[in-house]
């Protein structure tokens, strides 16, 4: 591995789609492949996924192609997977509840040790074995909790405050769904699921396809 | 407007958040905006806001800047958000039901219509006035009800096969919650959301800067 060399962004985007591919092979107890066959998969050329790999010193090896088990784990390494990362989630409605119900994270080292609102008829609430919180708890818990991850799932007005407490409390990442653009110190990692704003890049793309439709009759 | 042009990938994923600025300053009431204040808060260069909305014939003009609901309203147009969209959602877990409570989606037009469940302990259960149903209707019911776009928050062994009877019934966008790549025609439009990816490169970022700190020790 060359941990100095700069990655581009579009690489590491596309590290984790691998590392699915390469889940899902081992799944299906496949051993081996070769970069033609899981360029066939994933619908990417050959070269792409050798140049892709070179990025972290190269995995295949010539005329045998690549060990699932082994490529997979390294990506994992490469990912960072091979830490555990204690995760709380603030905002406790529907989709906060949703992250703190999605097992598979779990299966990937993120562990979801909390859950906050601001609302008090959800405090005190169960949701797997954890309690809901109160939010005024947020820094003592990061701090004493060893948290690492913060997932935001709350509104955008209460969005910035929070994060900022977050950042005083030492927390490393911040996984944002909140519809608002963060601006931290830069040594705290944010990564934005923006929902509306993908949900609009679907009809952008829709409408453009009826339109090309509607001109070709 | 010129539609026959070719956008870059790259510029239509950042007309949504355009979109959100710019409706965010309405919210507060803000009449006009110069390209400089827009680049500040945004935090991308003029040169490049103008270089992106040149792309759709440009909407500044020399000395005044933008117009903000005049703006806004022409990228609405642009991201198709004119037209109204009948929207399903296939499995009700708790992904499924944050989707169809998320009240900003019908603000911008995304009408959710349905809700589909495989688990018969789901099936009849109501959600803000929609009740759940069988993912056997999936078909009939996109073809009766005009749907034109199904979100997918279902296990990813169910996703191929629901899209495929989805493709057939005449479906025109997909918004795939499933953690796998979908391989459907080319005319229908697949938008995926993968949040364990995303946490992947949430994780990727964080270690990646850990083993600079250590190494800077």
């Amino acid at each position: 591995m060359l941990p100095e060399k700069k990655i581009s962004t579009a690489v590491i985007k596309r590290l984790p789609r691998y590392y699915r591919y390469l889940g899902d092979l081992l799944e299906n107890d496949v051993v081996r492949i070769s970069s033609k066959e899981l360029s066939e998969r994933m619908k990417v050329t050959a070269s792409q996924i050798r140049q892709d790999l070179n990025n972290f010193g190269g995995f295949g090896q010539q005329g045998y192609g690549y060990n699932v088990e082994h490529l997979y784990k390294e990506i994992g390494k490469i990912l960072g997977l091979e830490n555990k990362y204690n995760v709380i989630i603030i905002g406790a409605g529907n989709l906060g509840q949703a992250l703190a119900n999605y097992t598979d994270f779990e299966k990937r080292g993120f562990i979801v040790k909390g859950l906050f609102d601001v609302n008090p008829r959800l405090v005190g609430v169960e949701i797997r074995g954890l309690e809901i919180k109160d939010i005024d708890e947020i820094e003592n818990f990061v701090i004493e909790n060893n948290i690492h991850i913060a997932a935001l799932t709350l509104p955008k007005q209460k969005a910035p405050k929070v994060a900022s407490d977050l950042v005083k409390a030492g927390i490393k990442g911040i996984w944002n769904f909140a519809p608002i653009d963060l601006n931290l110190p830069k040594d705290v990692v944010v990564e934005n699921v923006h929902l509306l704003d993908s949900l609009m890049t679907l009809s952008y793309t829709i409408s453009r396809k009826e339109k090309k439709k509607k001109q070709q009759k």
